[in-house]
């Protein structure tokens, strides 16, 4: 336990807040010129040395005041007023879209641990409506908790327990689903859903947050109103990420679910489209969608919702480093495993000394597939020799797939057939975008050069 | 054997060809207007179908002539008239600084075998030299093969011949080394350089090219001019990586050795910067060097070259993926692994399940360090419950370390010491510009949202 009655304030505003006897939890005042603030004074992320003080209004959002000289300070509660969130009591409007968001966890659906300042999973669904009553507006909405994991534990068995219950609310009728996910692993599960819903009538959109929903600075209010906007509103029925686009609050993305990959450890626009443009444009304030590409299954154009659902935990994700040696294939040949995926380097190369191994492994029927760790671009395995000798081999070239897609995939194809052929001919079939045969020259990002 | 007389050629230019009787390795002309080209005919990339025709002229340039309608063609020359390019003989120039280019292998030092269609490493460093012969402008050069392997094969063990031959090739008095080599593994070899090189008077240039060097559109030509201008004039004693900064011909890039990735399979500006700015910006016709920051060390600081040589071969580099089984970890330990990179997710996780087998590789002596599959940003393994737990189990927080260079830098440290407080302190500081500790907003990419 963190006996620190202020955690995560430090120098002068510390000595402030000490001053006038205020900790954490304790109800204050704070007059900043003409405004006047009054909530409960929250823990203050230590990744952050700026003069503010975070308070939890009222109204249940939580708010950073930036302390400068004609700031004054009061304590109006004493420590242990506890903070209640709105019940998140909703009246049903009639004629708007119907939306369920199903909770399995990840930042968006947490709060801060008040006694050791970390961020735990908690916070409900139904919580997370009444922090955000914007999403009340465009849609009546359900909620509901499936599971409350770190995204970072979700394995193949909870994408086939999500996909089981999106597709039963879609069945129930509904315009769209909403999946609040932690954003370390969202672009698997995105993945394993884009693949699973083979028809698909309404749009399916994840959403995170980097920062918890009860921190000043937190993305989940924009991402959840962006993300209710395209399950209400979007022209496209796709499985879809939708998370800020810049660092601002001005517009969120739409991304395919199986051309998208968290880019940054902790930016808000850290998720962004590889190898392909977003779908859409999102921007929450004016309710507006701004589609970028016509490349996409239309809402309704499916009449009913089609699953195929099953992965194969049995598929390894191996990526090139120097030093590997053939052994660790033949590991995964010996464990009984069905498919490895490579994260090459360039072009889709792996060293010539492990070609024994790969060769073992494809004759005991293991399928094995090439992509690159350069993430940008298409594997082509036909200009080296080494890339040949690999093709020979019986290795299948991941043409742009995203190597945590190519991994997905596989997975999800092993579970319908293990019969080398069909595999081969699936995975070199674009089943859900995955596959984007022109690239067009702006699809790779702007480096800053020091212009 | 290929027995296709016009390898690469398709369409109308291929039946324009055929009509007179021409084959690959005759000599043609190619009138355009007034300019008339004269060479020997080259096979093709099939990677294009553009109307175009590749000679290989007197000067040994390749060319690519696009045709059009008021082209003529002709035969000058019949099956058989072989290539031959110029000796490489050059006379040393009194007051330029002087270069010396190894070659390692890799496209840049690679030519098309006309049998197969397919790029084989064949040139010399004075073939090279010849191709390009305005780099005798800038540097009296000496070149030497050390060996001629895809970078795909390059390991630990080759690092280490490559920085003896650096070392006294400087030692005998040198103003740069140029190193060529393959770009698939290229930022690898760069980070073992940087950091076996702990005093440095004169920069180290590692230099590739997209396509092979006796192609039209080969970037071989443009990359060494930039490498060597930075070889010969750069203020400062880095190890460095030179290529391509955007598609057209107008700069190149100086990458710090320890902060650069490919990023792209195929194009010419796939390298690039990751959580920091590039060195320089090389300019190499108006042969001018802008440098890009002030943190570097200077040209002539260190009077001497100190080399801390070896790397332990025994790490590895575990990629995260959701169906990741905890034995892949005592695999290694039980394969007597000393220390094992973690590519984990967001902000440095690694599934909580894994976290027995973790403990395990600490207690055994296994060090344990962890970064992060977003590429951009930094580890903080204290905002999240998995992290701390990592943390507790002795796992290193890799900073803003790139996953490739955190498994070299490891591999490096490990061949000095095993002893787990040394490790650890050397892994948390920045040795040679692997750590950043302050990153500006605009380090991220600007990524194409439609505008």
């Amino acid at each position: 336990m963190d006996s620190d009655p202020l955690p995560g304030y430090t120098g002068t505003i510390r000595n402030l807040l000490e001053e006038r006897g205020i900790r954490v939890g304790d109800r204050i005042r704070v007059r900043k010129g003409e405004i006047v603030y009054e909530g409960v004074l929250m823990p203050r992320e230590k990744l952050y040395d700026r003069p503010i003080v975070v308070l939890k209004l009222d109204n249940g959002y939580n708010i950073g005041i930036r302390i400068t000289e004609n700031v004054v300070i009061e304590k109006i509660g004493k420590l242990g007023i506890e903070y209640k969130p709105p019940s998140g009591e909703v009246i049903e409007k009639k004629g708007l879209p119907r939306i369920n968001i199903v909770s399995t966890g990840g930042t968006i659906a947490s709060r801060v641990d008040y006694e050791t300042g970390a961020v735990k999973p908690a916070l409900t669904s139904q919580d997370l409506a009444a922090l955000v009553p914007e999403i009340f507006e465009v849609a009546n909405i359900d909620t509901r908790i499936l599971f409350n994991i770190f995204s970072e534990d979700m394995e193949p068995r909870h994408w086939e327990i999500i996909i089981d219950n999106v597709k039963k609310l879609i069945e129930k009728g509904c315009d769209g689903v909403i999946l609040t996910h932690g954003t370390d692993t969202m672009y698997y599960t995105s993945a394993a859903l884009s693949f699973a819903f083979r028809k698909l009538p309404v749009p399916i959109v994840l959403v995170g947050s980097q920062r918890s929903s009860d921190r000043p600075s937190s993305d989940a209010a924009f991402n959840l109103i962006s993300a209710t906007l395209v399950a209400a509103r979007a022209p496209f029925a796709e499985v879809t990420i939708v998370m800020h686009g810049e660092t601002g609050d001005s517009y969120a993305l739409a991304h395919r679910g199986t051309k998208v990959r968290k880019m940054h450890t902790s930016r808000r626009d850290a998720f962004q489209t590889i190898n392909d443009v977003p779908l859409a444009k999102i921007y929450p304030y004016e309710k507006k969608i701004v589609m970028l590409t016509s490349n996409y299954r239309k809402r309704g154009e499916d009449k009913e919702v089609v699953v195929e659902n099953g992965f194969d935990p049995k598929v390894a994700l191996v990526k090139f480093y120097p030093s590997i040696t053939p052994d660790i294939i033949d590991y995964y040949v010996d464990k009984g495993y069905h498919g490895i995926v490579l994260e090459g380097t360039g072009l889709g190369h792996f060293p010539n000394r492990l070609i024994e191994s790969i060769r073992r492994a494809v004759e005991e029927g293991v399928i094995v597939v090439m992509t690159s760790q350069c993430l940008f671009g298409r594997v082509n395995m036909h200009v080296y020799s080494t890339g040949r000798v690999y093709l020979e081999a019986g290795v299948i070239p991941g043409e742009d797939m995203l190597p945590e897609v190519a991994y997905v995939k596989l997975s999800w194809i092993l579970a319908r057939t293990r019969d080398p052929k069909e595999v081969r001919k699936l995975m070199l079939t674009n089943i859900a975008g995955e596959i984007n045969p022109r690239h067009t020259v702006n699809l790779y990002p702007r480096w800053y050069h020091g212009e």
